[in-house]
């Protein structure tokens, strides 16, 4: 059944929960909180759960009527921001939280003299400290294709997918949001370093055995390469497989551990699963 | 040098940006259009970059003023709505996206006999498959807190950690995000099903020679058991050590690949890097 005229239309969920979206259904400030008012009575008489307002940035005079009208911010991202109002008054209220993970990759890189790429960022927070190239995972991003590019971006070096080596995993960092910290190990194939002005200071190919050792390395970034080095002697992998899934059709990247077969050599692409 | 007393003050960060928190510097809406201007005036002659402004659920009226004055939506949880205009004309904009990844977790729970805990969700995607207990990690929750956590509040069972088995990355899922699903190998400490009658239609012990060929398990959820069985036979785990970051004094968790000692049972705890 339709929606009477005076009330917003929405969109329905398999939550039973309605979603307006300020694109579709703008209307003038003035007769917004009216129309408000008649829609969240039809909607508790339709016993609906939660309320969903995505309002665009150019029609954020809703939002202050929407927060008189007891709704809370859920999340925003550039272009909009979403309300929600949980209407049942006997049932508990049950909305996740939105994302609260920032996901950032590093790329281990070592070449075949057995030197790994060692950057300086110009905006560190430990001064002349040699890390690893890295950065946030765009929106979107695999984690192997953000290594891959910041690992390009950064020193101007391809490469290849290797293995993952390790996952940190902190709270309380950018944003309030907690974050994922993934270090891959990537084959470069090529050598010659172009740097990022605007992002690193100075770079480098280091000795490994100069890394272990080297005071300005921190002592997680030395565990990685640890890692890095007992995994290739224990010839195993933790690679990466794509699937799709069998009812929504969506691609997913699979990262677990796996033997490096005896015929292959160490920059296995990722395969299909 | 103070700010005068006609502009917001503000906090000064680190990259040269400011940022205003309306519960510091509440004033009335009619008056916020003219002292945001004067800020703006300000800021731009002293050459900062990015302005936030952090506004809280009851200051909301300021948002319609603060997206007419050039703003733009970052990021909401609930209480608050964060908005930021870049002020450099000569500069690229340079601002991390708010994260946008879920981390779910789910427990791979293998008892003495064989068995593994499945059960089969109330609001399914997919109705009757049976699938590993699990759900979103909390906000500040480690992964492996979070995978007992679910197991316990959906199928009463207690556990210890035994070893990280696989990560699933997926895109476009809820609110838009992509998706971590973490999936860890857990050693139960009890058997005594008690069932969560609001998530959980069904629970139960599979035997694993069952749950690798039943026709409704997901082939990912069986690959995950097929990992489990390798990495027993390899004698090897993906394990948990905790850390602490030697400027920030935060502490991480770090996942990496390691052998099983043999004089070790399965069920280790974790340790301290």
């Amino acid at each position: 059944m339709d929606a009477p005229p005076e009330v917003f239309k929405g969109l329905l969920d398999r939550f039973n929960g309605v979603t307006v979206d300020s694109h579709k259904e703008f209307e003038d400030a003035e007769n917004f909180p009216e129309k408000l008012e008649k829609s969240l009575q039809y909607w508790k008489a339709q016993k609906r759960r939660a309320i969903w307002f995505s309002v665009k940035t150019e029609h954020s005079s809703w939002v202050p009527h929407l927060t008189k009208a007891g709704f809370e911010f859920h999340h925003a991202k550039q272009g909009y921001v979403v309300l929600f109002r949980w209407l049942p008054e006997d049932e508990y209220e049950n909305i996740p939280a939105y994302a609260h993970t920032m996901l950032g990759v590093g790329g281990l890189v070592v070449n075949e003299n057995n030197e790994v790429l060692v950057v300086c960022e110009r905006f560190s927070l430990i001064p002349n400290s040699w890390k690893l190239p890295g950065g946030y995972a765009e929106p979107q991003e695999n984690i192997i294709d953000a290594a891959i590019r910041e690992v390009r971006e950064e020193t101007g070096i391809e490469c290849e997918f290797n293995t993952v080596i390790s996952l940190r995993h902190a709270h309380g960092g950018i944003f309030g949001c907690s974050d994922i910290y993934c270090v891959v190990a990537l084959t470069p194939k090529s050598s010659d370093l172009r740097r990022c002005e605007r992002e690193i200071a100075k770079l480098q190919w280091m000795p490994i055995a100069e890394y272990l050792e080297h005071p300005n390395v921190h002592e997680t970034n030395r565990h990685f390469m640890r890692c890095f080095l007992d995994y290739k002697e224990r010839g195993i992998r933790f690679t990466c497989e794509m699937g799709k899934h069998q009812v929504l059709k969506k691609e997913y990247c699979l990262y677990y551990m796996k033997p490096i077969a005896k015929d292959q050599d160490t920059s296995e692409q990722r395969g299909e699963l």
